[in-house]
């Protein structure tokens, strides 16, 4: 096996010249670092004659805080390489396009997609991007639909998941998405003023028998390939356009964990804008907002999904009668049960940026406390939630903690 | 790649006589194939001298009947080996020892156990096994337990769940069980007086409906390494003795499949015991064993199955209070939905010898009937049982069809 290349900003560049076609041979190439974690690179390579550029995200063996000690296995490299893939296959309009693999060193090279926004940072900002919940909806459609049993035959589904049995990221989610938050008073990290609240999960028997059976189906439940981890920072978008990165958690799930990602992320925005600067004018306008995209996200997914049912499974039994409508209260439901486990993992150690964008700290722990409100009613009431409106009439109907 | 040997009884004794001190330089051997299947051999190897034998599975690229040409893979050797030694492990006096693997050959040497009876066979004779049913329930509590993400950890888990992946076998039960009974008129073959009920499940759209999810979960949900293929045909038993057989349908599934497949096999018989020779009383006297038998077999699994998860259960979650009886429990409805799906697969193209084993026509089909009845009676009403009692008496309350 050959040595491990750790890329640097000289070395990256000196990179993307061998890759045949990239770039022309009198390129004037400037790279930046712009990875922000702790077990990644994140190159852009840029031309500075044509303008053209290129992305090159790298996997590390070890923690880049820690030194090369620690090692972890770069399997997530080729997860993410693969599941990016595939994506593109089934929506080549929002997802980078590959332009080179090379997995001896655990890097993706790829379409430069930094002329997008990271859509957390777009919702903070309250702008609104037209075409973000369509775009969103479509490509939770077509990608669990087309890597589900409805759409590919035993053997070929089964091949597809030995592909992609992804134990170390998967991990990550199971402890700091289903334990940690109902478990661990150590780890867990609330503003004060939301200390209260973040304690009293823990002591919410209703709420962690919820979390059991969510955490069981996440486990266990092998229903079409994920992105896995499909938050609102894994989304960049333009007024647009929509691009979604990062699948580097990839493995077969449950859908509605995918679905629940977005809307989970949405409701943190929306508990968090409660609090946010301007006129309440502005703000209702913007929580508004935030619920009709949920809304419109749901509504595009469950057309595309049910044109995709009637047009292209290969499952004789999904024809009995009724069954169509049953399998998608029941994906709904999941996305409610797991967008509110999202939603409270959120809050606490793991605190987003929507929440740290509330500079007062009461209002900040408010935001917190109000968060954790939607998305415990999120996990215990999604078994009556039959239509989306069901969903977003539950989060209008929890009143925000006054300051 | 070697050449695959196919052995036959002549080279079966010099196949073994070569494995280290299986048997003595001296044995004076004999071989008998005694294998009733389409794809596999099995040999006897008995030395007359000194009385002991060994039994040679060796499973066979082609089908026996159609010569050479038709190519299967021969992983569900390498998958049964590897199941059985891990049963063995979980549960040594249930499980066959195995002495000898060679999966170039795809073949496994292990314990004769042919001084037991195949279940089956002791049911249509109406013997009783007065250790069985503790015996298979604590088989079914051990390897379902500790093969599930309760007792492993996720990576450990996921890495078993990887070797497992078994496409070929779960292809011919997704078909055979999920499929066939209800949309396919051609391969389905009733004794002509139960063609009529036959049909009418083409045209149950609620048993359809049912049938569906079942199928989803079969197809989806990897809550523990199964058996796969857990009929009274792959139980062989003694007055004291029971032994768990042929586990090349193992896969990651819902665990009460392999417990539906006990009860459903014991209803089998239950339905066509009804019909089935001596006096009423000789008759009823043993129905109501085989209730009993179904009632300890389901005791015996709740019981272990509750000790392992009090007492070995690594999944912190599962501590939520309620969750143990509430997973009990939907492994108990999975278990009379998967039992009523598989017993109404075993009536008409793959009938039991049970049915088989009732001469008379007329008395056959009404057996049959009865059959569907109780099958779709455990499909359907699955969701209302809370304790063993409930499905038996729900069995009970079914009247057989007269005659």
């Amino acid at each position: 096996m050959p040595e491990f290349l750790a890329l640097d900003t000289a070395t990256a560049i000196d990179y993307v010249r061998k890759i045949p076609g990239l770039f022309p041979p009198d390129a004037d190439l400037a790279c930046t670092e712009i990875g922000d974690g702790n077990i990644n690179f994140v190159f852009i390579v840029k031309d500075n004659k044509t303008g053209r550029s290129a992305v090159i995200k790298q996997s590390l063996p070890y923690l880049r805080s820690s030194g090369k000690d620690r090692l972890l296995t770069v399997d997530r490299a080729r997860i993410e390489n693969e599941a990016l893939q595939l994506e593109y296959e089934m929506c080549p309009d929002l997802v980078p396009a590959i332009y080179h693999t090379d997995l001896n060193n655990a890097l993706t090279v790829m379409e430069d997609i930094s002329d997008h926004l990271n859509l957390r940072k777009g919702l903070i900002q309250r702008r609104k991007y037209p075409n973000f919940a369509r775009h969103i909806g479509l490509f939770l459609a077509r990608t669990l639909f087309l890597t589900s049993d409805l759409a590919l035959d035993g053997k070929a589904k089964k091949a597809l998941l030995s592909r992609f049995i992804n134990p170390e990221m998967c991990e990550i989610t199971e402890k700091l998405v289903f334990t940690v938050p109902y478990y661990d008073a150590v780890t867990t990290k609330y503003t004060p003023g939301a200390a209260a609240a973040g304690a009293a999960l823990r002591e919410n028997d209703a709420l962690k028998f919820e979390a059991a059976r969510l955490k069981d189906g996440f486990l266990t439940r092998a229903q079409a390939l994920l992105h896995g981890d499909l938050h609102t920072g894994s989304i960049f978008v333009t007024e647009t356009s929509t691009k979604v990165i990062d699948p580097e958690f990839a493995y077969f799930g449950p859908m509605g964990f995918d679905i629940g990602a977005v809307i989970g992320n949405l409701v943190l925005n929306y508990a968090a804008q409660a609090y946010h600067s301007p006129t309440p004018a502005e703000r209702e306008d913007y929580r508004r907002y935030l619920l009709t995209t949920i809304e419109e996200v749901w509504r595009t997914f469950e057309t595309e999904f049910s044109r995709l049912w009637d047009e292209q499974t290969v499952e004789v039994t999904a024809q009995a009668p009724g069954y169509k409508e049953y399998y998608i209260r029941s994906v709904l439901q999941d996305a409610c049960g797991y967008g509110g486990c999202k939603a409270i993992r959120r809050i606490g150690r793991a605190q987003v940026e929507d929440f740290k964008a509330i500079p007062d700290e009461a209002a900040r722990a408010a935001a917190e406390v109000y968060a954790l409100a939607l998305g415990e009613a999120m996990v215990l009431r999604r078994e009556g939630i039959s239509r989306i409106e069901d969903l977003t009439e539950m989060v209008k109907g929890i009143p925000e903690p006054a300051l």
